[in-house]
């Protein structure tokens, strides 16, 4: 059979990119932050969901959106905290933007400070979807074993942090968190690593500085011409 | 923009499932019997390969494909105990007949009893993709969840049997074995549930003598009119 070529007139990934950040400029200026996880299946986002948004809840307003392949399993378990949104992809491996803003109302009119976005679970296809995150983390927990970040590494290359979590676990399984701090930083030198167990609370704290101190960044840029003029 | 429509003339879904078949009636010809194992990153599917080997070497001739976004480490751990290529797919989210084929030569000229395939770690692409296996085998770990047949059904519903991984770490994981099996034959009832620990060895005779069965059904085809005859 010839080999035909079909010329296609519009650049779609350029088309995606720009509307990824037209959503994301449009979400900060009503002060939200918006934090996407990425992980494989089971790897801890809905737990650490959980204990965050109890956290954040005292001095934040949040909202989750949740994709999944199939049930809205984590919806239920997430509602109880924040408002929460399924977004089932009936078979798809990653989140769309679309998809996204087409869920975003059914949270509400309210602008929230924080929208977490918990992408199916998956470390390689959702990395090459840009969703209009401030904020891409990546949850590896211990269990996976230390090897990962060299073997997925479009996922840590694209992220600002990786979440180490079941850190409670380290007594029980073959994981050297110096050794995945160093395979992930050989992917990704500007990487921030922090070690979490979310069911004995160890890391939360520094977890939820970092989410604060990214927030404050994207609300309140810096605006150094008039610190430079109140110096003066 | 108008929509077009392109007429494609070939039925490429029906031609890739014809190549997978023809795959496997070729090795089944030569006595092999091709295992193919699916699993998130990191739930012990290399692990469980390194054991096996090290027990079905004594009685069978063995070879492994290992899939990977990236690096060489899985066949590195594997090469001691069987023939091993790694198949590195560059960014990819599965393998492919077309790449298992062009490997295969690698693994030398003869003809083994078992040819194992480990997919890349990515519980949901991976199961639209038919490489010609005789048996699709799910590892699911103790550590991922007992809810993720559910989520994730595709290849829960398209595979013969499920390894339960890591059941040493059932002390320290909220995971119900009875709920995870509950689950996973919700979504398809003629499931093969193994549970193992690749660590203590608890369950590995079991999914050894599982894979011994598999192998004779292939091998030795029952010949039902011959054994009708053979009682007359």
């Amino acid at each position: 059979m010839p080999e035909k070529t079909i010329e296609v007139k519009r650049d779609i990934r350029a088309e995606r990119r720009a509307a990824a950040e037209r959503f994301r400029r449009q979400l900060e200026s009503r002060g939200t932050c918006i934090v996407r996880l990425l992980s494989s299946p089971g790897a801890g986002k809905t737990t650490l969901l959980e204990k965050t948004a109890q956290r954040l809840n005292h001095h934040y307003s949040l909202a989750v959106l949740v994709g999944d392949v199939e049930t809205d399993r984590d919806a239920r378990r997430l509602a109880p905290f924040a408002p929460t949104k399924q977004i089932t992809t009936g078979g798809a491996c990653h989140l769309e933007l679309p998809l996204v803003q087409r869920a975003l109302p059914d949270l509400g009119e309210r602008a929230f400070d924080f929208l977490f976005i918990e992408d199916v679970g998956n470390l390689i296809c959702p990395a090459s979807h840009d969703l209009g995150e401030h904020l891409r983390v990546i949850v590896l927990s211990t269990t996976e074993g230390d090897d990962k970040p060299g073997k997925y590494p479009k996922a840590f290359r694209t992220s600002q942090a990786v979440v180490l979590s079941k850190l409670d676990l380290l007594p029980h399984v073959p994981f050297s968190v110096a050794a995945a701090r160093q395979d992930a930083l050989s992917v990704q030198p500007n990487l921030k690593i922090l070690p979490v167990s979310a069911l004995t609370g160890e890391g939360l704290d520094d977890w939820c500085a970092y989410l604060e101190a990214k927030r404050r960044e994207i609300a309140e840029p810096v605006d150094l011409a008039a610190e430079v003029e109140q110096i003066r």
